[in-house]
């Protein structure tokens, strides 16, 4: 049977995280970039997932992944064990240390493009190694809007193929402390207008609970984080806020800076629901009305009048 | 003669500052939370000091002051020598040391407000100890609206009369870290909904190169944080905002949600240009005209359109 094709392919590390915060621990939650990501997305647009699991991969949580209407046809289940993560945040919620990191299955991962995701026109790189970005890009036959995301493992490590990654996307999105390593600047206008130099049309800069900054040639765009009354746990905020503006850019009529900021604030409400619960949970309550009252409310919080 | 009243009164620390960043060293620079506070106020309204120095206070300083148009009948000047602070910046431009604090004068500061002060319906009471901000309010006849500021040594040392202070004043300003420390919450809505119970219609947190939050029964409003292009010493940042605001307010027409939001914006961009240089000098370059360019920037900065 031939598959609908989807808008939007997302690909990026699934894992299985314990979290430990201060009040709570967690173990074997669904977690990883792009399960945060395709959650996000699929609010606004039909959404593609990108990403291998191992056997053990509970199927409570592919469930979930259909109930948020992902598709999952370039989801590989392999033999062997599921990517694990564990981290313990400190009293601020802010500040985490990873406690282990098991690569299984994932050490191995080469993502390849059902045929049904190939005619795509948006294509949001999770954090995953460059090689396999660009891998996942040049399977996709005419995207119209690509953002990467990246950490410092890969400034550190793969700095040649980020670099060409970069030159190949319409938008680079990490946070603060990434684009001062890969830039060498400590000013954030100064570290973008780097950035806008080797080729993105836009970058955006991460700063979490602050929110964000969107720089292109056309200025600033201060994107607000919502504030909410309580951070359950912050993994996968900047997976939801990446997944959630892709989806909502990948839903609007046209791409422009106004429908790029627009898209943006999607994402920080979005964002500002994942924090409230672990894993997916906050999310996977949420709808559409919920997200429209929410960027009512931001809207409402950035304006004088 | 008799002095013209001024609208805004103004008190707080004066200080000869010894500056220390990553890139230069200045000695005995123009500064404490007063000068930073009137020069910023000093764009939008007749702006009152009240301060003490020492003998050693150099003229050029009092003609800067004059050139901003403060109103210096309430700066006393006393046998002894200035208040001195020095500390040192980090690379990241926003972590400082301090390296000695002398009082000096500063120590036996009582504040006596002249009579042409005694009117003024706007009341900024910059960061010194609770009781010296009681004994300025008490002098003021029918004060309109007060801002407080404080300091975590005041939270640790002077809760009580703090406590006082607070339940007198219309707003209290103050950062993350000090808004924590006095209500032992940790996140912000909750930390400003304790303060708003003991009285304030408004609770403003600042948060340096992020910019602040306003809240007050009517809701959030986000202050975003005009982003310079260079930071040359953040020193004052905090105190040209409280300044630039109580300034644009008292040069409001009345005073409401909507005036308050425009003015804390007023706020937020003198204090970008403060920053911008050493001690006031940037300030003192800056006209009215700059100040409008910049706030019709920002607000196209958090705008979707």
């Amino acid at each position: 049977m031939k598959k609908r094709s989807v808008k939007l392919v997302i690909v990026g590390s699934l894992a299985l995280d314990s979290v430990e915060t201060p009040f709570e621990r967690k173990k074997d939650q669904l977690g990883g970039s792009v399960s945060y990501a395709c959650a996000a997305a699929s609010f606004f647009a039909r959404t593609g997932m990108v990403a291998v699991a191992g056997q053990d991969f509970p199927s409570a949580y592919t469930d979930l992944y259909k109930r948020f209407g992902i598709d999952m046809t370039g989801l590989t289940l392999v033999k062997g064990r599921t990517f694990r993560w564990s981290g313990v945040y400190e009293a601020n919620m802010i500040d985490r240390r990873t406690l282990s990191t098991e690569l299984n299955v994932f050490a191995s991962f080469s993502p390849e493009l059902p045929d049904s995701y190939r005619g795509a026109s948006f294509v949001l790189l999770g954090n995953i190694a460059p090689a396999l970005q660009l891998h996942v890009l040049e399977q996709v036959k005419k995207p119209k809007f690509v953002v990467a995301d990246t950490m410092d493992l890969w400034i550190n490590t793969a700095k040649k193929s980020l670099m060409e990654v970069i030159t190949k996307v319409n938008m680079l999105m990490l946070n603060d402390s990434e684009i001062r390593l890969l830039t060498g600047e400590y000013n954030l206008r100064r570290c973008a207008a780097r950035i806008l130099d080797w080729g993105p049309e836009y970058v955006v800069v991460k700063k979490g609970e602050h929110g964000a900054l969107l720089f292109s040639k056309k200025g600033v765009f201060i994107v607000p984080a919502y504030p909410v009354d309580e951070v359950c746990d912050p993994t996968g905020a900047g997976d939801s806020f990446a997944g959630g503006f892709m989806g909502a850019l990948a839903g609007s009529s046209r791409i422009s800076e106004n429908t790029v900021r627009e898209s943006l604030l999607r994402g920080s409400v979005v964002a500002s629901f994942t924090v409230e619960d672990f894993s997916l949970k906050s999310l996977a309550k949420v709808s559409r009305s919920d997200i429209k009252k929410r960027i009512a409310e931001l809207k409402k919080m950035t304006s004088t009048a």
